[in-house]
């Protein structure tokens, strides 16, 4: 692992990172916020995963979680949202796809099959790698995210209720198989087969038989990408059928920002907190 | 003036805006934040300076003053830092002057007097277009900003005592008159007759009789720019000469960045906060 920079913040570190990634195949960059409770001891880790087009930095920079997370003694990681780099094939233009669009999925399809596999590096790889070398309790471990990362945090925690004790997400991507945005990715990464799509879907994760224990999402009322993209009603259903204890908040007039969800980081960080700390 | 964007956000509303200004000969864009407060009635105005190299968006982006101006009630704006476009002389690879570099001063010196008078453009324009504008109570200003911000923050307060009730800087220029790099600014702007320079300089406005009635700096302990920029002391032993109540915080592993003045924004919204209310 390098160091790419650190900076103190909020009596904690702000640091940026790299590393070769096996699973990936390339290097990785990914930020990291210890708290000054983490000079002490091991403390629980919150992964944030953010949305199409981001890197690591974004939230970094607007997020505005390093204040409560100093105070709840929090870690929080947020990693890039694809593989990159000249040995990595993108489409350039294309902003739903490739490079900044990994959908947190492990492709099966070549070209993309080597290096996108965004899944297995947040639930396996990175978390390695964070338990090694930060002062973090493994064992306590939260993620949340943003649009294409809030469908991230939503099908990882599904599909390792027992590893997240909390998940949350800010306007997600609840039904990416059916939405135009992410259907061409799913089928370039995936194959035509939709079947294998599944289990890459909140909605037809909990449809399969998963199951989490409750949810946490708030979802901006004017988010342009509200009615075709996010749809949240389609997980108030699939929960309500299930039995899962979603929290859905609609919020009247915020958008799909980052002024959205710095908003509401507060409440989510509170939310992460009180379960890690059970 | 023109509404380039707004978007919700604690409540209130981020907003960005440019207008034709007559005082720099050049359009100029600036963001607001009003704070759910101004939807009721007439509230306080904050001004925030920012550094070297920045534009509105900087602070905008990172620097983490919305929830707090939301509770507080206060309207926050955050001003460019130099005039800019295709018709303003520049020098393009030179980051301590020409656009982004304004230094908060009326340049006198052909071809950068036409443009670079951010002095007139932040005391007296831009006010009057946002108390024109916005919900604001024009007679409660305060004014802070960050390193070249907090050096404009300071001076024009110095200026203007009876205008500001209040004033803070995280890390700014105290003297840019002999600091390496801003001199070489000065000199093009101001011309060669260093006399000229003191109406721009806080340690030396205060030598030549300027008053103000309190100060709140905050200085990171490991900020680069620490000993041949920025240099704290000197205001320190102005403002002991001058009998002026500085509350100078050496804050210990900060550096110079939005990470060191996001953490200490809340403590200096608060300042103003108390002393707009009186």
């Amino acid at each position: 692992m390098k160091v790419l920079s650190t900076s103190k913040s909020h009596g904690g570190v702000q640091g940026v990172y790299s590393h070769a990634s096996d699973v990936c195949a390339c290097d990785m960059t990914f930020a990291v916020f210890a708290p000054p409770q983490a000079a002490e001891g091991h403390v629980p880790v919150l992964w944030y995963l953010s949305g199409l087009t981001c890197t690591h930095a974004n939230v970094m920079d607007k997020g505005e979680y390093r204040r409560l997370a100093a105070e709840l003694g929090l870690v929080v990681v947020c990693p890039d949202t694809s593989p990159r780099g000249a040995d990595v094939p993108d489409e350039k233009d294309n902003w739903q796809f490739g490079c900044g669009a990994g959908f947190y999925l492990d492709a099966t399809q070549a070209p993309y099959a080597k290096n996108y596999r965004m899944y297995s590096y947040i639930a396996e790889e990175l978390p390695a790698l964070v338990a090694a070398n930060f002062p973090v309790d493994i064992s306590r471990q939260a993620i949340f995210g943003h649009s294409m990362g809030g469908h991230g945090a939503l099908t990882i925690a599904l599909k390792n209720p027992e590893r997240y004790r909390s998940c949350s997400a800010f306007a997600p991507i609840v039904q990416p198989t059916t939405a135009g945005w992410s259907r061409p990715a799913f089928e370039k990464y995936l194959g035509s087969d939709e079947r294998s799509w599944r289990a890459y879907d909140a909605t037809l994760l909990i449809e399969d038989g998963h199951r989490y224990g409750e949810l946490l999402v708030d979802q901006g009322t004017v988010d342009g990408f509200l009615q075709d993209g996010l749809r949240p009603w389609l997980l108030e259903d699939a929960c309500s059928k299930a039995g899962i204890a979603l929290t859905l908040r609609m919020q009247e007039g915020y958008d799909h920002s980052y002024n959205f969800m710095s908003t509401f980081m507060d409440d989510h960080l509170k939310w992460h907190a009180a379960r890690l700390a059970r």
